[in-house]
């Protein structure tokens, strides 16, 4: 008869990773759409039918006729979004969390030689007062120029903007002459938290340009730009080579994005991976020592647990430590999570917090 | 026997503007040096023996061998200047109140490829634990790399550095292997509300690079840029050429910064302007509805007076507004200010103020 | 008894184009070593184990430690090598017939700074004495700086550098304290003309900087940028992030490359479009009224065609002119290219320019 | 009875400087103008009195509405106008021997991250076909996009463009959608030399934006970017600023303008070199082992010395070699050389010369 484990032992890590949501591989039809594009020759560039059948569902899906940028990564996207609403003697408006600010290396500033005005934000979040310490600049050569506002949908700390908050922060930037872009690393997350599509959260709301996340969404590689305002079209496709962002066979990418919208697939995904996120954070109620930060909105969950537990924890399976506060982590789920991940983890959770509540 | 003026009449306004110190014309020695340089050909680009001199003269004042860098005017000498501290993916750690962040049209971005970083500031100024989010950043891609901080001395907001102050912030850059840069362009003023000089209060305090600020001071144009750390004199000529601030005709900046340095001249000048700023600061107590914001360090005084006062002051003598609060105004002293200037301000002031009061 | 068709009916276009070696698909080998990489999860950002083991499989390739940093393409991984050797106020010598130059719609000088210093080729090749009308403007703050030299190999003419050209083009270029980058978009055609591997070809000449290609060579996506010389290795990942071409899901490039190293499999697929580019080069001599401008090296075979005929032609198979001269054209081979292909396109060929000969 | 010298003593050095116009100081009315602008407070960055003369006198000039930049100076002024003519995803086109390419560190490509586009120059100068290569780059996103063209009037090499020939420049650039910037460090003497006038030479010619240069001409600092099309400054002043440009207190260069254009002042001066120029072209026939290289437009002369005498003729006065040729030299005039300095010049040259003939 073999003895019972210890009470704290760890099991085995989660079959999936809740570092990040790029760290899950590709959705299964994504890859095989992917697969089966390698099919005889295309020429580049954007020029093969992949892209232009993509060009025509986005179109068809906002609802207006739309420029698409096939795009790399999601920096480079961005970049080449806010590209084409800013030139290098404007300066861009964004809370003070967003990606472009901290988490692309200073690319945006490097590429568009433009400043990031970073504002002050509350749950990753700004609202259209945001702007007005910067409207009294414009027009006054002394002071940067806001040319456009930058704000991602959902958002890095795990919020959304509903579509009327969206919708007041497009009005206020165009009632000043700003363009709006969006970050849309995890759109579908924030489509799918809302229950809404792309023609109402991002037409609709008057958003300018977006960067239509894929990879995270379950893609291989790939982002699309979309351009809402068809005067933008002009001159982003020299911005989009210049930034290295001009993929060459370029139906890789349109495919697994046709994949990737084929019956909002993307959207269903990304509901799934919310769920997992209210799995997790609801399991953390039962979990003594782990203090959940806020409600997950999207995928990703924020809590403070004992800073000790951090390594050991990260040691058993990877995760970010989250700002400059020791305990406070971030956890996030994608589609390829599953409950038995999410109850693995709490149960490793659980384990590893004990042996270091003091 | 003729009537006395009616009690609410403008006297005509001051001789010297209290809209900046950039208003007044040069101190009447700098002009004389400037014309004095205009003998006979001498080389350009500072092969020439005025610069020869002011580079001697300035190793002297700072007590060691340092690098100096003409430039035109003071945006350029700070783009020069953190040029010389930071790589394209290398940001700075400055005030949000900083010149370089809100004077200078975006400049640093555009010309670096740097992200500012700007930190919360009081009274303009900002200590070692400005650099605390940053320091995390260090080493990790994904962030920009804080490569230098930069601080104004005198700062915007008319507040100064001690000499400790300084070197605390130095040390704690120099501790994570940030450059510290210094926006000297009032730095007179500070060299006089200090009783120092610049061994002490730049060299002493561990700056690495200083704007040292002529045409506030009572120069024509021109300003330095000083090297302190040897090394950065490697590269800096090819910043120096491609910002376009490598004069042709030096010698006719060298001029002026020898005759502002000669016998202190320019530290007495801005003694001068501090004590025009604390003769119309004290003043102001007398001036029912006017609230002096805080006393002058050096020669900006900061006041709130009734918003509806602000124009017809403005029409009588300009001067600027200061951030978005309705009625708070920047009144600035200069070389050129007269104890007359300041009374007949005052008098003015009083008398434009009472025609407002609720 | 059927009838014969007339002489001047064109056959069906050959199964795969002669427009660019990008308008091929993937090698069927790359594909499968992509979708097996599709296996659980795995961290982001090149902190994965395919990018481990290519790292290893580099190192031994080029028969000494480099560092590798996988990009998305072509004109960002050259931007990102070329950024590792220069600083903004260098400059870049390079053939003015080079892709960096001609190709890449000026994001060298966007991103960098740097001002490209293109020097008059000969068949897209440049010799160490391109370097002498630029050697003596280093050290003059005046003059762009030299700081690199980067040259195609393959170039874009579709000549190679030998072993002993390249090593003195290094050599030139070190004794002035100039790196050297090679853009080596079609690297595995130059190593399979050659005959000769990494290891002699890159690191033997004395390459600093290599752009590894992986695209043209039949992969979907990436490129490699490689590092022969250590001390680059430690500003190269802000570049590499701030370019924009640091991939999320890095496993996917480095599974494509590893299976492109494999057997040499990128090389044997090179020489088979080597194989190709002769073979029709070969058939043009039976070709009245075309003229072949350059015997191939690699896989791109320029002619001369009557203007006329270039028109027609595309619209039965595409492909581009080349230059500004009419009727001068390239058509280019690739791995998925075959006998059939190359025998149909020269039958299409004939019939074509048989229609437009005076 | 003294001894006659020996026949190779060298006299002393001449009174000016050969080395180039910008060693002269400042014309003595212009240096008074400077002096007489030191009267009292004015308003800092363009809001003075002398600035809204010069703008009013230049639209005299200029027989049109334009708007002025005053800029420190010619490298700066260089990149402010090229910014208000091309973004960054456009090219200049330029001769090969510009100073935005050769004489400028880069500034051009560093500060607008624009390619510029060498054109083979002869004698400093290019003609409309200069543009041909270019042209079929324009609309494809893979090739730089000529933006601009811009040429030296005066060129670096001493010659001119003749109305005509500035004319038929524009009107290629124009029908293409290319601006023309027109580079007039020494465009004072460009108008000696064809004996006319702003409104012809510039406005008649379709030139877009204008460097005009002071500094040259006999300021003492100072140039103004001329902006010709009343479209261009929307967004100048926000390049202005962010190149550095924006001279705070502007009335002394505005002040220095306006009395160089007093009675042409400029010109007449410019008229002064040219023959000084003409003078020491002409005494060069008498020089054995000198020869002229090209007749003076201007005031430069080119010639071909024996190399070995270069540096002792250097040592007595000093001036440049020109190129990579050993032996090529440049000789500039300026306002202020004299009869004599010229007379002294070519006494000393020919006896420095007679010492090293083979």
């Amino acid at each position: 008869m073999s003895a019972a484990p210890p009470p704290d032992a760890l099991p085995g890590p989660p079959a999936s990773s809740f570092a990040s949501d790029n760290a899950a591989g590709a959705l299964p039809e994504v890859l095989d759409a992917l697969v089966a594009a390698n099919d005889g020759p295309a020429l580049a560039y954007g020029e093969d039918p992949w892209t232009a059948r993509l060009e025509a569902e986005l179109a068809e899906r906002f609802g207006r006729d739309v420029s698409v940028l096939l795009c790399w990564g999601g920096t480079g996207a961005n970049v080449v979004g806010l590209a084409t609403l800013v030139d290098p003697w404007q300066a861009v408006v964004c809370p003070a969390t967003a990606h472009v600010v901290v988490d692309e290396g200073g690319a945006p500033s490097r590429f568009l030689g433009s400043s990031l005005l970073a504002a002050p934000a509350e749950d990753g979040r700004i609202g259209p007062d945001a702007l007005d310490p910067y409207l009294g600049w414009l027009g006054d050569p002394h002071h940067p120029q806001p040319g456009a506002v930058s704000v991602s949908q959902a958002t890095e700390e795990g919020t959304t903007y509903a579509v009327g908050e969206l919708t007041a922060l497009c009005e206020a930037a165009h009632a000043h002459g700003l363009g709006v872009h969006v970050d849309g690393a995890r759109l579908a997350n924030a489509l799918a938290a809302h229950g809404t599509d792309l023609a109402t959260m991002v037409a609709g709301a008057g958003v300018d340009v977006l960067t239509l996340g894929a990879t995270k969404a379950g893609g291989v590689y790939g982002e699309a730009v979309v351009l809402l305002r068809p005067e933008l079209a002009a001159t982003a496709p020299f911005h989009h080579k210049q930034a290295g962002q001009l993929p060459s066979k370029a139906r890789f990418i349109a495919a697994q994005l046709l994949a990737l919208l084929e019956g909002d697939r993307w959207v269903a995904a990304a509901a799934h991976a919310n769920a997992m996120a209210a799995r997790l954070a609801g399991g953390l109620a039962d979990v003594a020592g782990v203090e959940l930060l806020r409600r997950p909105e999207v995928n990703a969950v924020f809590a403070r647990i004992p800073p000790a537990a951090v390594a050991p924890l990260q040691a058993w399976t990877p995760f970010w430590p989250w700002g400059t506060e020791p305990g406070v982590v971030r956890w996030m789920t994608s589609w390829a999570t599953t409950e038995a991940d999410v109850d693995t983890f709490l149960t490793g959770l659980r384990t590893v917090v004990a042996q270091h509540l003091d």
